[in-house]
């Protein structure tokens, strides 16, 4: 019996962790944040994938029975033929899956890095899933580099915020989404702002960590994945910062120490 | 006779290249942006320290007669101990002895990174020379985590822009500042949005850069530095972006092609 691993660039995937801790209070998690090298989102696939396969490495040796990659721009490079024998589990599928379930005009909104919008994966798997159901889609997305450093500024329900995350979405609204994919972990954090921009309009929010959350939960409870229930905790991190760790605490609601341990990931670990 | 290397944590530096360009017009120039692992403003002082070394390291391997520290994160870690064989210029010194010279009130505003600020480079060095030409000063920092990403976005002399640069900057006009060191390479892109907020008030801005290329070129018109005269540059990074790259020319106004040569840095050089 093991760990369930978690894996982000740096502390947003903190907010997925939080989600599965709240349906499984009782397994036992490692989250590994690579805070050295964040953030992905503005880095090439090649660059993003070299990282995960390192980072997944790590977590692998510390005996996980499950890989949770709670990074959107991490999730877009984990492909079919990455095989590390356990379960691994993507933001993206369960985000698409969800958006394709929900809409009913079809038009699908999305918000996230650049590098998860460029890599048109959440395109790509919506385009796919829904052909799969005969269903007509139309996915727009938007890249919002801003967010992320405005989630870790702590401008979270600001009146700067909000006019930062209108200015993003008016396109999208144009569009005549009816649904919007949250495709950022950090995301979730600006949720004021975003139900505010939205204000008025018919739009259905995902998002996607908390429905992965929900799938690897299920998983769990079917049996699928074994899990060791002593409600424990590790939480490393690539890089130590005093900010982002009193951020990480604050995501998790963490009232208790929770104590961030630093370890090197080489570039050289295939 | 060699080219005179340049390093910054990304594309942000090449506001200094182009400082330097433009005094010596005909210099040969290496330049390296560490884009697989920027930006550096949020990491922390061992992480930085060694990233700085492996670039340094790649840089004298390719033969350049002096190292320009670009970055000012990465300046920070620059210590008396640092032995590469070719001068080291960092980006602090300059910019901390000329808000000396130019401060009457002897409050200085720094507008920076937060590792900028946390490592208190620029405020041991105002204070240290401050101290051997008996003068009293203080100087009054405020990190600015989100005026990197505004400037990659390019949301430059944007009503936003205004605003976060006004919240930031406000603090600081209450000490009653009459200078202010731009302390990040990003800064100077911002300088309508940064002069708007300092309208009516009587305060003198310091643009690191500027001030570093400034003594480069007079150090190189000394003889004190030698460098081969081809008008040639070199751009290596060590991740693509095609945003960075289209970002990265623009900022050098480069009208003709700038070739971006990518490399891979690794963790364990020495």
């Amino acid at each position: 019996m093991s760990a369930i691993g978690v894996f982000d660039s740096g502390v947003g995937g903190l907010t997925v962790l939080a989600s599965l801790k709240r349906r499984l209070p009782h397994c036992d998690f490692v989250y590994l944040g690579d805070t050295a090298r964040l953030p992905y989102g503005s880095k090439s696939p090649d660059t993003i994938r070299s990282y995960l396969l390192q980072n997944m490495n790590f977590l692998v040796k510390e005996k996980v029975s499950a890989l949770v990659v709670a990074c959107n721009s991490a999730s877009t490079q984990v492909r079919e033929d990455l095989h590390f024998g356990v379960p691994i589990y993507n933001v993206i599928d369960p985000g698409a899956a969800a958006a394709i379930n929900l809409t009913h005009s079809g038009k699908i909104g999305l918000v996230a890095t650049r590098a998860t919008v460029e890599s048109k994966a959440y395109q790509n798997k919506v385009t796919l899933k829904a052909s799969t159901e005969n269903k007509i889609v139309q996915i727009f997305p938007m890249a919002c580099p801003l967010l992320v450093p405005l989630a870790e500024e702590g401008w979270l329900d600001d009146p700067i915020t909000n006019l930062i995350v209108y200015r993003y979405l008016q396109p999208l609204l144009a569009c005549e989404i009816d649904s919007l994919i949250l495709g950022c972990t950090h995301y979730p954090l600006l949720l004021n702002s975003i139900k505010k921009a939205l204000s008025g309009r018919d739009v259905e929010i995902i998002d996607s960590g908390e429905v992965l959350a929900e799938i690897v939960a299920s998983d769990v409870h079917a049996g699928k994945i074994q899990c060791s229930q002593n409600g424990q905790l590790k939480v490393y991190t690539t890089d130590w910062s005093a900010h982002l760790e009193s951020w990480g605490s604050k995501i998790l609601n963490q009232t208790q120490d929770l104590r961030f341990e630093h370890v090197q990931i080489l570039n050289d670990e295939k």
